[in-house]
C-alpha cells in the first residue's frame, strides 16, 4: 500500500447516499429534558503520557514530554474535577487503559464525582497508524484495565487522536457500545455508517477540542478560545441541537485555561437554558428520536 | 525532474512584461449595476471527502478525517444555504465531480435555490502533483459528473487546492470556459496569461479562503477572520472594484464560524453599497471591459 | 532502536504510582514570605547562537539565524536588566556554558545586578538527540565554563529545549543540584521522580516559555501573550502557589515585548501580593516543605 | 558535509567578544534630523514570482503560486507607491535582478517617485542553500540587472530569505556597499561582523517582517500585526533608536492590510515625532557616527 498525493490504487469509495441524505432533510426535535433548549456536554481525555507512545521507542527516552503529558493525572484532573464540583455539573471522562492501570485513583476520584468514564484505547495508538493485531489490543486492553479498576464497562468510545480505521469501526460496532464519539459528519447526534456497519454518533470537532488553541507549536490566545466556543454555544442553542466540548486535562486543566473554561461555563449556567449532561445520557435520550422508523 | 531549493535545471521564465505591465496601469470603472460602488461573490467549495484522496489510499483508510469533509454535504451546505436564503443572497458552489455523483441531491438543493454551480475537478486533486492524465481526467469526469446529475455545463472553474499546471491550464482554456478563478496575479477581474493562453480571471486569494483562519493546525479566532474579511470589503468599496470569498461549507458552515460570516454580511448589507452577485454574473458584466480594445 | 508512530520495541513504562497520587492529594501551605500569597519568578534563558548548534554544521553557516540568536547578548540582556532595575525585581538567568565562555562580560552583567545564574548546558544540546558522551559534556563543560567565569556553582538546572533524557537526569542528580526546572508534571513545586532518582522540581510549562507566542513560524499578538500570563498568575495567587515565568532575551527582549512584558509586571506589583524570588531562594523556601515526612 | 541535530564536525566558533561587547555597552546619541525622537524607515522587498524558485523546477509549474507572487508588481507596488504618496514618505525597495529585467516599467515607477532601490539578488536563492557561484551570479547578476534598467547602483544589500552565508557575506563587503540590513544582532544601527569582515548594518528583524503574520499556514489578524509594530514603534521612539519595518508588496499590498500599514503610518505621523527616511539616508547619517573613534 503506497502513500502520496494521488497515489490512489484502489477505486475511490462510494458514498452511502440516501442515509447521508436523510441527515441532512432531518430537523429532529430534540426535546431536551426540563424543556432546555441546548444540550451541553464536557468531555475530558485523560491521555496522560500515552501521547508519547505514538513517537515509539523514542518517546519514551523523552522524560519531560513525558512530564508534559502527566500533568493531567497529577494536576489537571483535580483541578477539573473541582470546577465541576463548583458548578454541579456531570461530565465523561475518556480514559486509555495504560492510564487506568498506572493511575487508578484517578478513576476512582471520577467515579466518586459522579462522572462517567468511556473507552480511549489502552495505550493511544492511532487505529490507522498500527496493525490490526495492536488495533485489536487497544480495544480490548482497554475494556480490562477499565474494569480491572472497577469502572463499569463503558458505554461511549472516543478514538485516539480523532482518527478510526475500517478495522477498528468494526471492533468498535461489535463490542455493542451505546454510542460513538469519533466522527464529525454532522454536529448534531446522527447515525454514523461505513460499509454495513453503524452507531449512534455524539460528534465533536477539532475546533472543538482544546489541542487546536493549546498546542505550542500554534498557540493561541485564551480569550479567542472561549469566544469561539461561546458563539458556537449561541448557535446550538438558536438551533436547539447539543454541542459536545472535548478537552484534556492536561491542556485545559493548565491553570490560566482552567479560568477561561469556567467563565464560558458561568456563561452558559447564566443563560439558563441549557442541560448539561453526561455523553451517556444523551445518548440515551437521543436514541430512540434516531432509531425511530421514518 | 528534480526538485529542492536552487534545483532549477531549466532558463527562468520571462513575464508577458507589457500584458503585465498594462493591468498595473489600469483603473477601469467597473460601472457595477445599480450604481453599486462593491461587487460582492461568495464561493463555497463543496470537497465533501475528496480532501483526503490527495493522501492516497491511507486516506480511504481514515475515516474520520473522511466524516470531516462529508460534514460539508451533511450539514455545511443546507446551513449556508439557510443562510443565503435568509440575506436573498445569489452564490457560486464548486463542485468535484465525485461530490456531484455520490450527492446528487445537494448539487439539487443548490440549483433549487438559483445559485450558481461551477467546475472544481473530478477528484479534487492538485493538478501539478499528478500525470497529465489524471488532469484531464479531473476536467473531463468534472464535466460528465455535473452534467449528469443535472447541473448546466459550468462557465466557471476554480482549481482545486489554488493550484494551476501549464497542461490544466491549457485544458481549462480549450473547454472554453467564461472564467476562472484560480489565479491571484490581481485582485480586480483581470486576463491571466501563460504562454499563449488567456482567460478571464476573478481572483480571490489565500486570505480570502476560510482555509486560511481554521486549519486544526492554526486555527485563530473568528473574530478575527470575520474584521479581515470586513476591512477588505471596505478597501474593495473605496477603491470600486469587487471582493471574492471563497469558503468551504465544512469550514464556515461550522456552528460558530456560520454565526460570524452573518454578521460580515449583515455589516455588508447595511453599509448597502454593494451588489452580491454569482462570479458568472460579475464575469458577464465585465467581460466587455476587459475585452474593449485599447 | 527504531522511532516512529507505534514502533514500541519495549513494554511500556509503569508509572510511580504511589508518588504521583501522593502529589495530586497534596495541598500544601507554602506560606510564601512576608504574607505574600503568591511567588512570582522570572527566568531567562540565555541561548545566544546556540540555538543553530542544533542544526550541526549547516547552523554555523547561517550568519543571520547566528545573529538572531546573539541578539540575546548583545541587546536582550542588558535591556532585561534595565527592566528588573527599575523594577528591582530579582531574576534567573539559565546561561549555557559557550554563551559565558564566548561572552564573559553578559555574565558579569548578570552577576553584578545580583541575579541568579543557572545551569542551562554547554552548547543547548537537547539531551534525547545526542550521545551520553555528548550529555556528559554538556553537564560538565557547562559547570567549567561559568566556574571559569566567576559564577558561583549553579544550584538549579534546566534542560536545553525542554527535554530531559534518562541519563541526562541521572546526571543532573548525581550533580547535586538545589533544584531542577525542566519538567511539567505539576504546576508547584514537587519532587519530580523516574526510576530511583528524584529532584526538587520548579516547573514552567510550554505556554509560559515565550517561544510559544513568538517562534516567526507561529507568532501571535504580545497583546494576547500578556493577557494569557496575566491570567495565570490570577489563578496562581488565587491558589496560593507560585508561577515560573520562563523567557528568552533574543524573544522577550526584543523592543514591543519588552514594554508589554514591563506592562504585566506593573500589573502584578500593583496586585501587591505576589512575592518575586529567585528560583533558587523559592527552591530553599520551599525544600523543607517538600522534604518534610508525611 | 552533513547536517542535522548534533552534527557538528568542526570546532564550535568563537564569538568577536570585544566587539559584540561594545555594541552592548554602547548608548549612541543618534542626533535624528530636525530633533526627530526616532528615524522610521519603510522597505519593501519586490520578490514577485523569485519565491518560486527556490521550489526548483517545480516551482515553475506551479502557476497559482507564480500568480500569487506577481500580485507584488502587478498590483501591489502601485498600491504602496500611492500610499506613501499620500502620506508624502519616503521609502526603500529591494528589487531582485529577476524582477528587474522583467518588470522594468516597475522599477521606473519607483524611482519615479523618488524612492531607493536596493540589492536584493538576481532570483532570491537563499545563499546558504545553494553553491559559491550560485551566490556570486547572485550578486553579479543583481548588479546588472538594476543597472540595465536604469537604477543607480545600490547602496544597500537585503539578503533573500533573510540568510546570509560566510561566502555571500564576503561578496557583500568586497562590492562596497554603504550598509547591509540582513542581520539581526542588534535593533540599533551598528557594525557587523564575521571573521575579518565587517560592515554597517541596520537591522531589521522577523518580527517586523510582514511574512511572519499573513503566510497562509500562519495568518494572524492584521490588528494585531498593526499594534505589535506601533509598540515596537513607542519603544523605539521611547529609547530614541530606529525602527526598520521591512514589507512585501505581495503582503503588504493585500487590501486589507495595506488599510492596516496606512493606519499604523497615520498613527506614527500624528506622533509627530518621527523622522521618516530611506534606509540609504539613515545609513548616511549613523555613519560617522559608527565610524568615530571611541
Amino acid at each position: 500500500m503506497t502513500e502520496g498525493p494521488g497515489q490512489l490504487s484502489q477505486a475511490l469509495p462510494a458514498a452511502a447516499t440516501e442515509h447521508w441524505a436523510t441527515l441532512t432533510a432531518a430537523t429532529p426535535a430534540w426535546n431536551w429534558p426540563g424543556g432546555a433548549e441546548v444540550a451541553v456536554s464536557l468531555s475530558f481525555d485523560v491521555d496522560a503520557e500515552t501521547a508519547c507512545f505514538e513517537l515509539g521507542d523514542e518517546g519514551l527516552r523523552r522524560l519531560t514530554k513525558l512530564s508534559d503529558g502527566r500533568f493531567s493525572v497529577v494536576r489537571g484532573v483535580s483541578r477539573i474535577l473541582e470546577l465541576l464540583r463548583r458548578y454541579e455539573l456531570p461530565s465523561t471522562f475518556f480514559v486509555p487503559g495504560w492510564t487506568a492501570e498506572n493511575y487508578p485513583h484517578v478513576v476512582a476520584s471520577i467515579l466518586d464525582a459522579g462522572h462517567e468514564i468511556g473507552h480511549h484505547g489502552y495505550a493511544h495508538l492511532r487505529s490507522d497508524n498500527v496493525s490490526v493485531d495492536a488495533q485489536e489490543e487497544e480495544i480490548e486492553r482497554g475494556f480490562a484495565a477499565l474494569e480491572a479498576v472497577g469502572a463499569p464497562r463503558p458505554r461511549g468510545y472516543r478514538s485516539p487522536g480523532w482518527e478510526v480505521s475500517p478495522e477498528t469501526f468494526r471492533m468498535v460496532v461489535s463490542a455493542g457500545f451505546l454510542y460513538d464519539t469519533s466522527f464529525m459528519s454532522d454536529d448534531r447526534p446522527y447515525v454514523e455508517r461505513y460499509d454495513d456497519l453503524q452507531i449512534i454518533e455524539l460528534p465533536s470537532h477539532w475546533s472543538l477540542d482544546d489541542w487546536a488553541y493549546f498546542d505550542p507549536s500554534h498557540l493561541t490566545s485564551a480569550e479567542a478560545w472561549r469566544q469561539n466556543w461561546w458563539t458556537e454555544y449561541e448557535n446550538a442553542r438558536d438551533e436547539r441541537r447539543n454541542v459536545n466540548y472535548a478537552c484534556h486535562p492536561e491542556i485545559s486543566g493548565r491553570g490560566y485555561r482552567t479560568v477561561e473554561l469556567g467563565r464560558l461555563l458561568e456563561r452558559i449556567l447564566s443563560d439558563g437554558r441549557a442541560w448539561f449532561a453526561t455523553m451517556e445520557e444523551i445518548a440515551r435520550h437521543v436514541e430512540p428520536i434516531l432509531r425511530r422508523p421514518a
